[in-house]
């Protein structure tokens, strides 16, 4: 290791290395169960607005690390701004989540852009930036994008729905066209990310949030395929890109995700059963995860209980704390510093 | 076996015997696709009229099996009627779902009836008589009941929600408070089964939709034990009760559930891996399920393909034909006709 560089935690375990008290950030760190966020998201007015003003995204990003002491800072944007940088009208309202312009026939597919437009995704590469100027150098720096196939349910329905059967019904009722919108997406995500790497992010995740809607038939095609295609592009450019892939639901289909995708850590749903997880996850993959949200949510002893608990079960393997799943809005704070009282507590002793 | 009972290939299924052309039936098989079921649904005015007139329900609970030849009939009514009958208020709004005064204290659940108001159900165990006089005698009926966990989510926060988050918190908080629910809802279902069973239903189900959101940690005490203690409450009074699990989305617990729930089958969603099913489930249980409903809704030469795989995914298993969930409200009729074509057909070639 370059004597100048410091160790950053989150990226030696990336590496295969143990370490005795995990690496810990949460998904939805930078969100509403924060007063800061909330303030700064008042003055961004728009949601998008927030995503697109490197000055306010950025301090979106580090609010969670100045606040906790994380050990990574993760981007601060969405999934969709991959679909509105090819060309699809994307708005988000105020506690009802995104709303697209559907996506539904191979002409509209084909009325995208053929990739993303790089100009309008400058902000995010600016926000890197501006993030890596004042990070402390033992936080890592996360990048990210949606895996096409989620992103693509989206797209499909103009919203998330139950199950999203849209996508689904697309998917199956026209495979070839429907390809054509994954394979725009795993080109787009490929230069996307590429470009987070070049502008400074330490590793990224793949956020396969709706995976688990998938038939065991599809899974192979429209997650597996496509978030291998992702990492093998990137390393194509970027040879030492570190990369978490988070097939929310995998189930049963964790093994085959391990084998066949080439990611350096899996972070696991908190539906997942850990010794399954541990006997199925070759040692070459670190663990990300998998506290249930509700139980920061809940806190009081069970808490301490449920976060030893994940500390237990990947013990002695390469592991990244973090939930199963985003940080719900009504989170008390104090939960969360307890929570990290109780991991980095357990380390020490 | 009696010679004056004729073989019903359902039953003998869930007895362990394969059957060269498995039986079918479809959860949600009596609903909204069918316009014979829409104009009841009209005549009844409400949903729960629907489900507490006998001349109705059984209506509803025979027309699928006339108009396609079903293996089995199943019951038409709610998994929430057992929580209407423990004194809940529950109304099904048109399209909404359903709407119930939610439970979330202690003192609530204590306010519930201690077990199930017995004469509010008797219009169930009534329809059951009258569809059992008229079923073809080769035909099953099967009853059922929402898993304790599933009819739980409902009950606290009064209607489905995204995860079922409050009973989750519920639970979590205070599970104490919330396994007093859980027993009532075991003691009631217990009751309730063994009645269904007396009024003439051949085999049941236990639904429990929504297992899939539970955490590793909690599915034992909240999915496994409580169906446990229902199979075997049930069979100590009726002690050749067939009964079928339902976990749906049980993912990485299925070789927990089927090695401690005494089900004589289990129902398998959509998104189980066959082989990792094949290999885990013992061949003493037999195999429920589990074709993509949006594969029916989609229709087409892909139904045909997917409709094989899973023939072929569980051939030489006893096995019964089933999707992984309720049918679609959208989907066509020829598709059921067809899928039905390919699975009968199959085995007779």
């Amino acid at each position: 290791m370059n004597a100048s560089e410091p160790v950053k935690p989150l990226i030696e375990v990336l590496q295969g290395n143990v370490r005795p008290v995990p690496p810990v950030w949460l998904m939805r760190q930078a969100g509403r169960y924060l007063p800061e966020y909330r303030a700064l998201r008042k003055r961004a007015g728009g949601f998008l607005e927030l995503c697109f003003r490197p000055e306010l995204a950025s301090e979106a990003t580090l609010q969670p690390v100045r606040r906790f002491g994380f050990d990574a800072a993760i981007l601060f944007s969405d999934i969709l701004v991959v679909a509105h940088a090819l060309g699809q009208r994307v708005e988000f309202e105020e506690g009802e989540g995104p709303r697209l312009e559907p996506v539904s026939t191979l002409a509209e597919i084909e009325r995208l852009q053929a990739e993303v437009d790089q100009d309008v995704l400058l902000p995010v590469y600016e926000t890197i930036r501006l993030v890596k100027s004042v990070l402390p150098p033992d936080v890592a720096l996360i990048g990210f994008c949606g895996a096409p196939w989620t992103v693509a349910t989206y797209m499909v329905a103009g919203r998330g729905v139950e199950g999203q059967v849209p996508a689904r019904r697309f998917a199956l009722e026209d495979p070839q066209s429907f390809g054509k919108l994954i394979d725009r997406l795993v080109k787009s995500s490929i230069e996307y990310l590429v470009r987070q790497f070049r502008a400074g992010v330490d590793a990224v995740q793949i956020f396969d949030t709706w995976a688990g809607v998938l038939a065991a038939d599809e899974f192979q095609r429209w997650c597996i395929d496509p978030t291998n295609s992702i990492c093998r592009g990137v390393r194509a450019r970027c040879p030492n890109a570190r990369i978490i892939g988070f097939p929310r639901g995998v189930g049963t289909a964790l093994p085959r995700y391990v084998e066949q995708v080439p990611v350096d850590a899996v972070s696991l749903d908190w539906t997942i059963d850990r010794e399954f997880a541990r006997a199925q996850i070759p040692a070459r993959v670190a663990i990300q995860g998998n506290l249930d949200p509700v139980a920061l949510l809940a806190g009081g002893p069970m808490l301490d209980q449920k976060v030893d608990r994940v500390l237990k079960g990947f013990a002695g393997r390469p592991f990244i704390f973090n939930l199963g799943h985003g940080i719900l809005p009504d989170t008390p704070i104090e939960h969360v510093e307890r929570m990290l009282q109780c991991i980095r507590g357990s380390g020490r002793t």
